[in-house]
């Protein structure tokens, strides 16, 4: 049974690993920080989870308890990683971050785009990226794993397929994201209200968003080399979902799209190739470790159009920090996230 | 492992048996049927059981291949089951069904609401009704059980501890119930459409909704007398849920309501009296198999307020259903029902 | 042209107010106030405003600017209008307050419920209730208005007809309440928030909300003597609207109801008694200033059910706002009011 | 006073036109067609009417009684207009067709997305296409006007400045649209359900949708030749409201695209180009006649990001079929029409 902490643990992301870490039957979650709510027990907090972690509340954050759990997961905003993990990684428990805090491995530019000094750089060279359609062995035996964005995660999982195959003109791709409004957390904030979010739909942060380098970078692993995109988020009145709406001149017409993504992702679990002409739904994903992925090209021309939809907090956050878990310890993949996705 | 069939499944309440059955360890669905769809595979007809039921496609309904199952669910409108249960029961089969087809134990009564005669009344001596908070005992032994009613289910577990103690004034109860729109089905109805249904509240079948009659008859058996309910179902703006709001005249302000309720409850595996002062959310029981209770007596009044919510797919359809394939096969009520609700 | 003043218009009724009176033939909004915006131009915030407002932004509370206005809007929280009304009257400028300050007679009693003492008790005698159904010859004359809560007017017009002919148990009275998320406000509040409000249903304030003692008061008045009064509010998933659903003992089974609220309210402008048997939606008043009514008793029993709906912000807000103004000033009630409500 | 009849008025346009002419001070609605609701009167099937149109009921189109109004709007599905537009241009009444009917002036093309073939290929060259912003002169002496469909009015009009000075590529254009449920009409399918459509979202139609070669012809004539244009429409969890996302290569860094955008639209009444920097959200034109557009530039590269969005049963649908009346008839443009956006 591995010995589970999570930090901030009062976000959607938070509650979201406890929903699947209560059904992981090798996994127990040991301690679960928050300075906010300290004393407050889970259950109470999030009534859902009544019935399922009845003894565990929230204490404040404690290096020495963190330290007794085999592994610990960041729910946090980010900075709280950088400042914590390294004690914790000295200890020997390992370290899955569901923030930013690692995915970039420049410091300056993670500097650049979070307006304040990377506070980690030194555990930068270790950090492996945990996207496992990528990068597998790495996380097999990291130490410290950051867990992808929600908008990298549906993103590059449609365009590797092109870029890796070198098919895709990397210098023009474009994502057109739409998600739900979960992805902007559980903070107070006017935007984020049901009468400001509800019945509208709007784009934001046109003129550059955080997970622009992130996916950045991550497409230029696959493409090996520059790429250029442009990011367009928007924000959907729904409270799980992404949809990726993604666009790639592939100049070669003879190429079997709908074969290189069946091929690709064979022996993946949880990305799903659809048949040729589907229109996935974010809903299709809703509650579940998955990323359905159809490939269109519209009147044969060489604008090719992907489809990515993941749920945000699942493969796109806390699901995919588990998945990440059980390639770590060595367990079945599948362990706490088999579940059907919620339709309707 | 118990071979399942199921009538009907392409409404909402099929796909859910689906969705649950798929993580039942002890249950396989070995049939499936509709008419209109025979030959489509489940999982392209419901991309979100992809992966899960991969070979299982739906068939026209045959009592022959039913009738080698070890149970078969219902989930299809009123007046189908009528037809087939006899045929099923003579095989041996087992038959839940999910309809209001033997919710009612007089044929007359039946016919009234539904406008039509019923179509096996020789059957409902030995028809059980699935409440398995009233009827645990006689479901172990039933041959054919009557899944309760989304409205029913949540009105009965709020209001039968006050009747079978005597507390309340049975002449005079009031349910006042709102229902996500699933609780209309997945029938092609205008007013079901988002358009329609959507950012929208309003009140329906206040002269009399067919879930009326069911839910008199249960109360009457926990008062053991006559009542006088009023009842007004209300369509609500989101999927799933349902929200009974329950008042009752409780002249003597002496008992103890929390604990009363507490103790009727306390070994229901799927049944959660809140904490004093409580107000329980829809969402906190969405895709779980829980109905959770409080109670309230504003101001110190004689009129006491429960609140009580369940999803209406789930505890109010097929997960009951599921729990009630349980108790008849000897088996841990929680399997298969043991996910936590999806929040937010 | 009416020269009005607004204080506190970044909210949602301030916004409405905006809305509203940008289409009124005799009223010119000449100040709005806002302590944290000023110098903002209110198209900038609201940008449904653009191209109405163009020159209008919010400056600083000044009782010298405000008092060049005939009259004021208060659209702010408790407590605000006490300490300037005062002030604004003796400068001969009407004052109608959207908040709860002056709705109360009984300053302890508002005390009690807002756990402040009342800012200004000697206005209290002025105070016009502004409900204009009841009071419309006391609100002509009036100086200073208080502007009915939303749930108040919902319920009040309800009850009434049936408390002003003594035909209800007034000691029995229940008003089971859903209300559309803006009731909650504009405010930054994690229960607002579309993920935690949306896909859910739940009471709330059941012990005690404070439009319990502002609804007593009006149906004391209706009914002559006391009353007792149920009220449980809940919280909808949807952005506008109310639903009062209303419970009565009738034991006089002779009287049409029907007939009795189609001659109370048969010169009333804004308020519609629909024809029997039907089901008011909120969304066939979403941004009208329109109150509908069904009455229903059914299975000819003695327990009345009362259907009333409004848009909170409008009849439960703004407009009504605006029709005491009408009043107020001598005009046709429904300049400014005439839009037809949106639906779908 | 203009003598209005319109055709097929049940659907979600027709009941738009009813909202917005009942506040036309120069139009009043004589005849409403219907052949399924004969007889019904409008405000019993659309209670927001209540009040406003209390004698008019749907009758059998009758060409007779239909020739004596000065305009007849069809908001009909596609076909009817071919069948009846002739008949009634003959006896001298205008005709603005709301459905496909005739926006593409090629014959053939229509018959290839239609599936059928063109019912009046000899009005095709009278027929005027309604989108002011480009047709104004042309209307003005109309007998028969095409009024473009939702998601062309929203990419046209972002578009246009860029093609008519010719500096986009035009043959790289993508839309990327996201539309409320409304554009799927009132009819009853399960895709438009609130269980189907409801928290979810998706594309469709990547293969062709009926809009594109209507988009397209528009687009030529701006840019006065060829276009490649890439549409993928989106189903978003809302009612109304279109958000067109649209990408154009301008090589040009120089040119200052704001001012290019406002110099275009500065004397149209309905266009309203944002602040740089600005997203305009759908909730801001609900309800309202408005197009609002923001121009963006990220990261200063040759990618131009439109934004463009639209009500899209007002400005997409009936508000603009009324501004082309009121050009028709030298009215005001903005009467019926000048109405502030439902926000919240």
């Amino acid at each position: 049974m591995i010995k589970v902490g999570i930090v901030g643990g009062t976000g959607y992301t938070g509650v979201e690993l406890l929903r699947l870490l209560a059904q992981h039957p090798q996994a127990r979650v040991e301690v679960i920080t928050s300075r906010s709510e300290e004393g407050v027990k889970v259950a109470d907090m999030y009534p859902n989870l009544r019935g399922h972690y009845d003894g565990l509340a929230f204490s404040v954050p404690d290096v020495k308890r963190l330290g007794e759990c085999d592994v610990v997961f960041f729910a946090t905003p980010h900075g709280v990683a950088h400042a914590l993990a390294g004690e914790l990684l000295a200890t020997g428990t390992r370290v899955i971050d569901l923030s930013a805090d690692f995915r970039l491995q420049d410091a300056a530019e993670w500097a650049k785009w979070y307006g304040q000094p990377h506070g980690a750089p030194e555990l930068l060279s270790e950090a492996v990226y945990g996207l496992p359609e990528v990068n597998r062995e790495a996380i097999k035996s990291a130490r410290l794993i950051a867990v992808p964005g929600c908008y990298p995660t549906a993103t590059q999982l449609g365009f590797i397929p092109l870029l890796e195959n070198g098919l895709a003109d990397a210098s023009q791709l474009i994502a057109d994201c739409k998600s739900g409004v979960s992805g902007a957390g559980r903070g107070a904030k006017v935007g984020s209200l049901f009468c400001e979010a509800g019945e509208s739909m709007m784009a934001y942060s046109v003129k550059g968003h955080r997970h622009l380098p992130e996916i950045s970078q991550g497409l230029r692993r696959a493409a090996k080399g520059d790429v250029g995109l442009t990011f367009v988020p928007h924000l959907t009145p729904m409270i799980r979902g992404i949809h990726a709406t993604l666009y790639a001149r592939v100049a070669d017409r003879g190429v079997d799209l709908q074969k290189l993504y069946e091929e690709r992702y064979a022996n993946e679990p949880f990305v799903d190739v659809m048949p040729a002409g589907s229109h996935p739904e974010t809903r299709s994903v809703r509650g579940a470790n998955v990323c359905r992925i159809a490939v269109h090209r519209p009147q044969g021309g060489d604008l090719v159009v992907i489809l990515s939809v993941i749920d945000n907090l699942v493969k796109g956050a806390s699901g995919q920090a588990i998945q990440n878990m059980n390639i770590l310890f060595g367990l079945d993949e599948h362990l706490g996230l088999s579940n059907v996705a919620l339709l309707p």
